[in-house]
């Protein structure tokens, strides 16, 4: 590869990046991520394949940089809830990739599945140790945590009206980071923890 | 209007809602829900005017559809989480909807916020009323519930393929209804309820 070639991939996945993060896939321009890149369009080519083989390596390198940013911890799931929801005010182009992917690309590919399931495992083995609330089942559980992480992204706007200011404020976003801890809290909590909870003065 | 403008509008409509649930705003192709609903084109300029428009007036009537069949229930939220689950398990195209537009025409609509703002009031009387957890703001609170309602959908493909099976089968889509309830009903649930959980032989 000559010298430069890594730097200008480099450049053309970032690219591509705030590409499809802003068109998705059908609505993505391979002349725009060029441009952009300050690269000729045939590199592209040459690197990646086609827009939609492009479009799969973009999400699965956001998800090998997520998977390092927010290592997943099952024995301490409201404390990973929220340092994911932190990722993602911070990343706010991966809740729109994830999106577009459900809509238009949404077949789980082998690197998918084999990020999910070392996840899967921790929570079954954190549930069988009695460290999590045994009710749900792992994958049920993983779904809901994730989906209560991405809701207030995925709010009807009209939510954020009735929130009044701004949705993306710091006030705004801790005081729904802290609803978000709450509620993982209260979904995985054991027995145990509730007895502790409702101590004999608390009740 | 002509005797047949109502059906043509009719059938306008829900030719536009099949597009736009596949196509998204800027993938939908105002020649094809022509085509569908075999009516001029010139008739979708004339009844509804441009397709970001066309769009606005599917999505409300979506919203307005699902009011009705769904009504809302501050006083049971794991109840309403389970009715919303199954009718967008029935609608599938109500999701794609709701992510195309969180996407493409993000802008909350004044119908929208109006559609809202009942539930937050509902919300924050049956919190204040001590009959729903009060510690998360009825807005939080919303947006958490409606998360977690979609999360299944919006889950990703890979945790479908861990879970094994058709992610779709009446089976899976019981076994994670029954989380989703839990779920709504751990985070709403008020410290009395708490205290009626853990009676003491069950301590």
């Amino acid at each position: 590869m000559p010298p430069d070639a890594t730097a200008t991939k480099a450049r053309l996945l970032d690219a591509a990046v705030a590409e499809f993060a802003r068109y998705g896939v059908a609505g993505a321009r391979v002349d725009r991520i060029a441009e952009s890149a300050q690269a000729n369009k045939r590199l592209i080519y040459l690197h990646f394949g086609n827009k939609e083989r492009l479009f799969q390596i973009v999400v699965e390198r956001a998800l090998a940089e997520l998977a390092d940013a927010v290592p997943f911890d099952a024995d301490d799931l409201p404390g990973y809830a929220g340092a994911l929801f932190d990722h993602f005010v911070g990343h706010p182009h991966l809740l729109r990739l994830a999106a577009w992917k459900q809509l238009e690309a949404p077949e789980a590919t082998a690197a998918e599945v084999e990020a999910y399931r070392p996840k899967v495992e921790a929570l079954t083995r954190a549930q069988h140790g009695g460290r999590v609330a045994a009710g749900v089942h792992p994958v049920d559980l993983l779904a809901l945590i994730v989906g209560m992480v991405g809701a207030w992204f995925g709010a009807s706007p009209a939510l954020w009206t009735l929130a009044g200011g701004d949705p993306r404020s710091p006030e705004r976003l801790a005081r729904h980071r802290a609803a978000v801890v709450t509620a993982v809290r209260a979904l995985t909590r054991t027995r145990i923890d509730l007895g502790e909870l409702l101590s004999p003065e608390q009740q």
